[in-house]
């Protein structure tokens, strides 16, 4: 709920500065604003602190409590070194090689957009001074963090180096400085690391891009049908509608179809792995991609089916809503007729509604398993159960739900407006396809082959003999 | 949402096999599907691998870039063989152990049942090769993530082992492959670790048989009741109100027993320990299976109540309540009534609803705190406040809602229909008494005595005074 | 759900002990209800035991397997020993003090209540015995975790101490009985631990305080102009609205009131920033205790929102809205009026729910973004867009909502009973006052001096020249 939080520890930190006098020293290269701040908090943590600067008696302002000398010997006196510089001006450290030789070097550059520069800046320096082990990290957080210490999003230190013991030592000080430290591996993993601060839900992309082209085709779609044919049909001004009975039709329908989008690439990837007879083939690009957002389309199904939720629920306190109630029971009464309560409607009605409620509470259960929280917690047998069983049995409820609201209305004319299905019959396709497919892939005679396939089993053709060298090759991409 | 997902650093991490040729060479025994994906994991992480097999010359497809050797020669080329060997076949490592002598052995086999053998199957390869260091890891991974590295519920690598030396090397390699690794201490807990992967949520086994048995039998108790009496009694149809008015009255039921079992356990051991005298006697066996299962009871409440709130958000919708209100209205203008408003009705409703409201929020409030990742933030004093004096709140509003539903029905004979009592006054017996109890525990004299006992201090009867040697045998078994 | 949870592995971790026999042996000072809880649980993970006591031959019931010594000699076995003694009984340590030279302490007192001393107990321990390394641990653990073993808010071991080996030393004893270990730095931590226990959400309890207060307020704010005003007025009793309506109409006021309050200090900051021409300069201590706790506030905000929805969808099975529905059908049946239909209505008020609904679901989503697993997984710009951007469209959207439901009330006098306004025109004082700030913070000009500022700009004045050197004081206390 915060931007920024600052720490409570300040405070004490900085008192154990004076308890822990023999801590060692680091030095930081650049006394810009990202250096200041690193320093400050290295500083508060109990560290003797040296910059290194071109011009150290007129460098600016610097916490208090550290010295400021020129680069050479600021890099003899420390064995841990924090390169806060522009890439743009790393050359001048290749002067300082020789001084560099065996220290520590932390580069903690971020670029402004990715793939500024053929090779990641960590690894560009480590190329300028191979006498030094390089480490990646601290590029992940904020100025603020470095600042001020850890807090909520910026907890995490990541970190990647050639040298173990390099490692080592900038997580030693990560971790006083109070940030838990994750190591990604060698140095090549810097350029991740790189691009990390730059990402904005990439992952998201795809699923979001789907979700506002179907929302806006079925708004659209919907608009017309609901709202300008009534209007050139009747002459009728339905356009108050557009807020909730249209936005209550858009959701769940684009709900249901991205839920349905979760589950046919599993089905797909099953039917063209029965097809190939082999689990060792690479899937195409497209169902690669689409298998790794199923996630992300699941989680924004969820959300809208929420939506849904709530609109559904507030209906009966809509003006509207309440207006024509009266009106009906009004005009009942004028006409003098007597209706009867009609158990058949009763009962549908009724299903349709619990089929609903049943469908979002198991649908909740699923949003919750994919907390990271709850599905680190799951075994691997659990996590599939609850994402797969309660995952199919919930796309089930749903689409029965859709059924029921449908019911006999693709009997009548009058629903294919300008000779258009309504929406929920067009959303009813790719779940209905997804469940037929999964249901074929339940028949025991298809299901014992596939999982056959899946524990390494392959179907070796006589014609086809060169396939195992084939294999080898596409083991190495998959 | 998903069952498999492709982490995206895969192409990162076999670019750097190249950047880390000095990479160490670790060994696979055994060429089989599970050997094949780990290996095509290391070698995408940078490592050498070297395959042991009987057979090297025809043992089928290897990923590219690996050796296959025989087991001695392959053995004799790193330091770590990971053992991808099914159980039954493990006799023959027997022949090799002086090749084996100090190297770690890897073992990352499951079976297909628990309690399969009488020994864990990395005791058991201890036992065989007692010169090398055994350590089971890697057995709780699904074989995509050792292909394909860690996602979602693929996060964490469980081991145990003997040799801290050996473990570590082993932890090294996790990380290096993307895992998080938590140490669980000797090789004594492989066992544990090799039923992990077998596991189904055991813990909630039996709060879900009691809910289960619960809602079957309520289920059943109220179909009589709502369904068939109004059937026999005054022929009418009513079985559409199964879909949603019986399971409204079902839900929240059980709800509120399975929250006052959550709570009972605890003032059961209370009264014990009261009458007992002493905390170090130990509880008997239900008493323990019970509390261990108070967080599942609570959780399964939960998901029940949520089921009533959506149930009961959607009455106003339904047609029968649109029919019989309208049908309401009609016949009160017909008969030209005029209903006065009952202010005691209307306070009575109210506090009903908003007495549901308040628990129902302040039970979210106990599901939220149990997430994880939230009680971990949480200090225990601050997690018991929540659990504790929440918790009896939240049960109290709970109660205190559905002794206002009943109001005073239970002075009217119609409601007893063949002379059963209606389903809510069966399920206020277990709260109320929870309640009272705890009410009892409050007063100040007994809540002195309790804290007293609970800080360590034992009544001494003279009578009893071989009493002391007991307790320390029972402090063993607690 | 749970008060205390005993861990699965207890039977398991007793058998490691006879498995690993060579355990070193660890010593325990003090035979109370600590040291006995805290000896099991070291034997049941394999250690061996040794007690120091005053009275070896007469200190009550220990675990059994553990020995009983005087305090001497069991200092002597072990390299390690828990000081499991109350703070007072410290002194008759210091003679020893030749004894414990080299030695692990590890203190795991508590103490009863907050600033009971001037200086840590650690602190205290580690000044009495300079020979030895005084290491703090488990003190923020229950008893109940100490004998049974981590579970739920118990998992978490924090340690702090001088000596980097001791701390190492204890790591891996915590570890071994099940426990995650994190460092918090050096002794003078120890405080800060040691008041951990005692802690009841402090960071709750100033935006509690606000909370309870405005409650309170608009209550009886509420009550005067909705109950009392219809009873002086009218002699109506309208007393039962209190459980429903008030409470639907305070709920919202306060959340809305708290939501901008979240925002309002970021907004004040960025003026401040702006006015003085520096981020150097330290924010009023207000300011900065108010930018802490503005997540607990968004959190309570929402809480609050949240029962608003409930109390807003139970609306239409209330008896005083059918009662009121139905009188008005009949009346306008009796009076022979025929309503029309108002579009203008219907857009109003299908607006008016859906900004609701549409604030609650962003609002929802940035409670899940505030959980600490799935921030953790967030990178900081995600974090921050999600904080920030769709914080202040939330704001946007619930203030929106408010102003809907005003609509054209304040034109009509009937609206200011008593001569004071509504609830909700008072509620829009605050979030209106914030959307406007940021609004202009929003304007180009506006904007690109703040960024620049922020990225460690500093306008400089020429008649102020002196600023530079109290600047560098400044950074020391920020």
């Amino acid at each position: 709920m915060s931007e920024e939080v600052k720490p409570e520890s300040v405070s004490l930190y900085s008192v154990s500065a004076a308890a822990t006098p023999e801590q060692e020293a680091v030095c930081i290269f650049g006394t810009g604003d990202l250096g200041r701040s690193l320093g400050q908090r290295l500083l508060q943590s109990g560290y003797r602190l040296v910059y290194g600067s071109r011009r150290p008696h007129s460098c600016g302002p610097i916490p208090p409590g550290a010295q400021v000398m020129s680069h050479e010997i600021a890099a003899r006196s420390a064995s841990l070194v924090f390169v806060c510089v522009h890439r743009e001006h790393y050359d001048f450290l290749e002067t300082l090689a020789p001084h560099l030789k065996g220290k520590v070097l932390v580069d903690v550059s971020n670029n402004l957009k990715k793939n500024m520069y053929p090779e990641a800046n960590a690894e560009f320096l480590q190329r300028l001074i191979p006498g030094a082990h390089v480490v990646k990290a601290f590029n992940t957080l904020s100025a603020w963090a470095l600042q001020n210490g850890p807090s909520d999003a910026n907890r995490q230190v990541y970190l990647c180096g050639n040298s173990p013991e390099a490692k080592q030592a900038v997580a030693e000080i990560a971790t006083k400085l109070g940030f838990n430290v994750q190591d990604r591996g060698s140095l090549s993993a810097a350029r991740e690391l790189e691009d990390f601060p730059l990402q904005l839900f990439p992952e998201w992309r795809l699923p979001m891009r789907l979700t506002i082209g179907l929302t806006a085709f079925f708004f659209f779609y919907l608009l017309a049908r609901d709202v300008i044919f009534a209007y050139v049909d009747q002459g009728k001004d339905n356009s108050f509608r557009i807020m909730v009975s249209l936005a209550n039709k858009v959701f769940p329908i684009v709900s249901l179809i991205l839920l349905s989008l979760c589950y046919l690439p599993g089905v797909i990837a099953a039917f063209l792995q029965l097809y190939r007879g082999t689990k060792y083939k690479r899937f195409p690009d497209w169902l690669d991609r689409w298998m790794l957002c199923r996630k992300q389309l699941g989680l924004i199904a969820l959300a809208l089916a929420s939506l849904h939720v709530l609109y559904t629920l507030i209906i009966p306190i809509r003006y509207y809503v309440r207006f024509r109630l009266a009106a009906n029971t009004i005009s009942q009464i004028k006409e003098n007729k007597t209706s009867v309560f009609d158990t058949t409607m009763g009962w549908r009605t009724d299903s349709y509604y619990s089929m609903g409620v049943l469908g979002f509470g198991l649908y909740l259960l699923l949003g919750i398993a994919s907390l990271p929280s709850v599905s680190n917690a799951l075994s691997w047998r659990e996590f599939s159960f609850i994402q797969s069983k309660l995952g199919y049995l919930t796309l089930f409820f749903c689409t029965f739900h859709t059924y029921l609201y449908g019911w006999d209305k693709f009997l009548f004319i009058s629903s294919f407006k300008w000779y258009t299905p309504p929406g929920y019959m067009l959303c009813l396709v790719v779940p209905s396809v997804v469940l037929l497919l999964k249901l074929l892939l339940l028949l025991p005679c298809v299901d014992k082959s596939l999982t056959r396939i899946r524990q390494g089993w392959e179907r070796t053709d006589p014609e086809d003999d060169s396939k195992k060298s084939l294999l080898a090759k596409d083991c190495q991409k998959l």
